[in-house]
């Protein structure tokens, strides 16, 4: 009964905390687009319909990203300096904040609060998406040259979901702006996990 | 007659300085590969044949790494930092050195030398490869977070250079190792022309 009281207690301690994983759909690589075409058409937009962003899409997204592209050997579709993967993809929604598991393809629940408000900062388009991702550097990772091997990694992540979206129809742009101290905060972020970079994404309006 | 000394000691002591632009053909953007499967296939390989990278093969790699995909705003392939399309691209061949220019989709020539060597650094296999790209960044495009700015923008137009030469059948990989002194000197870079990542780029052998 302590035990349980010790743990109930260090729940609530770390603020929104929770312990929940949500199983993706395989992702679904069939999508038509060309690469040349989805460079052609890649833009930044501002603007998202509150229409939901469903999971078979979001995992599309998601494994666009930095998802698995060799299983044997664990390396994903995003480069990274010194093959440190560096980069950890949370999914920020209203019903919380998801950390994104490349290898089970799934979201892990870390905070039950909706967090788009602080990645928006004081640019409420941003808040209005219906999916935010957030892209946070272990700069544990690197011996030397961490901050600038973490941007260079959060570029090629960024990238790819710029790309992927274009590719599915939904819009999305880059954002260095957000409350990182917040979400770190929030999100329970040790000192070494930076965030570097976020996306709203939605359907166009 | 004095203005033309001038000119030409200023060109003497200017390295190996040249003034000599190449037309690159078109970009052919009617590559089959969908984004997904350029995901999907996407590697670092660090062997290349010594067989030629042909001009239309590199104006496409060119256009897809940051070519202009919107005419009229000027806007590129890569995303950037507030905008700041800070990456200059370098392409460095046994036939000197050369800068693209996206608008005019052309190489200005600026150094006669082979510079692929300082480019690989120790690391032969790097030097072997036909065509080396070089990744500057013009940190003076940024009033703060240069540094970070400049690797995320070096990170999109990379992920860009990996997607087209998977797309392409070339092979390549980024590289942050390069003698970036010897780089600088040679071709003219001032202080906050910063070099951020290479690419050697080949035909698999």
């Amino acid at each position: 009964m302590k035990k349980i009281m010790m743990m109930a207690a260090a729940v609530l301690m770390a603020g929104c905390a929770v312990a929940q994983d949500v199983q993706l759909p395989e992702p679904n690589k069939n999508v038509a687009m060309t690469l040349m075409d989805a460079l052609q058409q890649r833009t930044s937009q501002r603007s998202y319909s509150d229409k939901a962003v469903d999971g078979a899409t979001l995992s599309q997204v998601l494994w666009a990203a930095c998802g698995i592209n060799r299983p044997d050997s664990k390396r994903i579709t995003a480069p990274s300096a010194i093959n440190a993967q560096d980069i950890q993809l949370y999914v920020l929604r209203a019903d919380g904040a998801f950390l994104y598991q490349p290898i089970s393809n799934s979201l892990k629940k870390v905070c039950s609060e909706d967090l788009r408000q602080p990645m928006a900062g004081p640019q409420q388009f941003a808040a209005d998406a219906p999916v935010g991702l957030l892209l946070v550097s272990d700069q544990s990772k690197f011996r030397a040259h961490a901050e600038r091997y973490g941007a260079m990694d959060a570029g090629y992540v960024s990238e790819n979901i710029y790309l992927a979206c274009t590719a599915l129809g939904l819009n999305t742009v880059a954002r260095a702006m957000m409350d990182a101290k917040v979400l770190s905060e929030k999100l329970g972020l040790a000192e070494h996990l930076v965030p570097m970079l976020n996306h709203p994404i939605g359907w166009p309006k």
